[in-house]
């Protein structure tokens, strides 16, 4: 990997290990294996769509991290990360979705080779890639190892974004601006969904103003008429109807980190309902956009939000956003702090939030959010999109 | 959910559970745990974007299966999958990624409720959400119960598939060809990537012939240039060159199942190497599809396709195709069976397979696949797209 094509300067993932390195001493860690992929791509650069197959990055206290994966996928990472020649280690193909040996027998020479079979080995527990079968076969290959449970470590030490971190999300944020001009455009009763969310995959992928769109965590999420009941439907070519409302949760991604951010629009005359339930997400947001500074918890937020949702008669289940910035499918959420009763997250300038606001009640649905950048005054917008209910009439 | 509004008629539901069920007792299992998403699907029909919150499809020997995830998804499967309302059951929101708790002691709860705790119970071990930690925290709240690793059961069953899904894979072939069409006309010098994967995702999404393009299970692969080398990177805003290759994986999707095939483009006149490399693809590819047909097995494919690349001095060490259908992110293979040496599947008709023959060397990649249905005949071509290294002069 030539240095220069790095999406970061060298020093600012010396920097990042030093960190994972500080919270394996913490933790009591020899050996930490990330299988997270956005914790690899953070660590070492890695970026490639091969997290469909076992692979991960081992960071211990001395040597640069080891990368870990199927065979055609080493040449992947020689392209993207940072490492040397030997510090990229792979498996052959036979090995791939074969009942009678696994992917962590051959991480488990490895490490045995690397002088780490005694020791405390940290593992990713709940993290999709690391599954209940890899962990079987790498602790039974491992018989003197002590594992612990690491899911997470990583997560956290991402939660302050960096100047560079930040400029890609502003530019992911200016992606989903566009996105939502282009919702404006085509969106009309008669128009397909698939023809709608074609629009949005176009403007998302060409990008804006130098920002060029990369894949997002999560599919285009839509919920039209009677279907806003349910969050994470998709799309299909069902018929964009008159007098119905349609919401969309979508996300700006550049360089993998991501700006989330939903609208909901109303084709017609909205009805009071939703003109109701706009009034108090719009006032709720405002008080918890006002907690939205340092010092104060992820947990205040929340609660600044629900307590104006109540005064409405809402009722807020689910959490009320979470920690947001570079992200694999399936999911854009950082896995570390959440805007939910109980997280006393204390907020520090540089980290990254979805505003995650949507109410989905069995009747309708609405989703009107932000994407939120601490600072050292108010919260800076990642995004610069109207916050209001789109009526389309 | 309205029957009317399932993606398949009850009945073949039913014939699906009945094959699990009749696996389940092959294996000697009570109930089985399915965090599969694309086996919860096959299933129940539940189709929403969730997995990355734990949840699963819980099949028992009599009742119907049980649907189990987070509160705010239970609406999605009320509009999705078959199943009555007793058989939704949900865990509440503050169990996402939260350390002191899992949803899976819910999950328990529920299991002991129906008279599982000391039953036999399969889990799909080596599926992306059956982690390590959910693993732990089933079994911990069910220590009289026996876990048997029960990973790619339902996908074996899923390996013929019934009229109405090579419906929707034929479908999902036409769009394939549709995308390559739009590449054909936008790929030229001096465009950017990602404006050529902008065309992509358009083309793909709005679909073609009435078949409206869904979510792919994973995202458009290229290599151009040196980086051909590499199977699995993605696009950035990098211009193509003149006198390079470039390739593409893609897959054509309806009502999630996939046609995926994988085309080369050269801009300008082909180099030696690029050529003989066409002639070597080419005619191994005619010698598989010569063994591809009923009673010959995955592994006689494999081998007449790298006995031929061994003439032209190509080794390839990767499997040269595997399993097709309903699939969900991070990967569109079925996870049951591949096109390599020692695998002994017998073809039999309904089987569908991408054929991928693929060659990434260090120095140069080329992808001349397609996708095929296994008949009483000759194979099926999925896709109408001439077979060929397109040059772009």
């Amino acid at each position: 990997m030539s240095a220069e094509s790095l999406r970061f300067e060298l020093a600012e993932y010396r920097d990042r290990l030093g960190k994972a390195r500080q919270a394996m001493e913490q933790a009591g860690l020899d050996l930490l294996v990330v299988t997270d992929p956005s914790n690899m791509n953070w660590l070492t650069g890695y970026d490639g769509w091969s997290f469909y197959v076992p692979q991960c990055v081992v960071v211990s206290k001395n040597n640069d991290p080891l990368w870990f994966g199927r065979g055609i996928d080493a040449n992947g990472c020689r392209r993207t990360a940072f490492l040397s020649e030997d510090r990229i280690k792979t498996y052959p193909d036979h090995y791939v979705q074969n009942d009678a040996i696994h992917p962590m027998e051959v991480l488990a020479e490895i490490i045995t080779v690397e002088g780490y079979a005694s020791a405390t080995i940290g593992l990713e527990k709940d993290n999709y890639f690391c599954t209940a079968r890899a962990f079987e076969a790498l602790s039974a290959s491992l018989p003197n190892a002590k594992f612990k449970n690491a899911y997470r470590l990583i997560n956290w030490q991402r939660i302050i974004k960096s100047p560079r971190e930040i400029e890609y999300m502003r530019g992911a944020g200016k992606i989903v601006g566009a996105m939502y001009e282009r919702i404006t455009e085509v969106l009309r009763p008669g128009v397909k969904q698939s023809d709608i969310v074609a629009s949005i995959y176009d403007a998302a992928t060409r990008g804006v103003d130098g920002f060029w769109g990369d894949y997002p965590a999560a599919v285009p999420m839509i919920g039209a008429g009677a279907d806003a009941a349910a969050p994470h439907l998709t799309w299909s070519d069902k018929l964009v109807r008159a007098n119905e409302s349609i919401f969309f949760e979508l996300a700006g991604v550049h360089k993998r980190y991501h700006s989330p951010l939903s609208r909901t629009y109303f084709l017609g005359q909205p009805s009071q309902q939703i003109l109701d339930a706009e009034k108090g997400v719009l006032e709720g947001m405002e008080a918890g956009l006002e907690m939205a500074v340092a010092g104060n918890t992820c947990e205040d937020i929340s609660n600044a939000y629900t307590s104006v949702l109540a005064n409405y008669g809402i009722v807020k289940t689910s959490r009320s956003g979470y920690s947001i910035g570079l992200a694999y499918p399936p999911d854009w959420g950082e896995h570390s702090a959440s805007f939910r009763e109980g997280d006393q997250t204390e907020l520090r300038p540089g980290m990254t939030f979805h505003f995650m606001t949507g109410i989905w009640n069995d009747d309708y649905g609405i989703e009107i959010t932000e994407s939120i950048l601490i600072t050292e005054g108010n919260a800076e917008f990642l995004a610069d999109v109207p916050r209001k209910l789109f009526v389309i009439d």
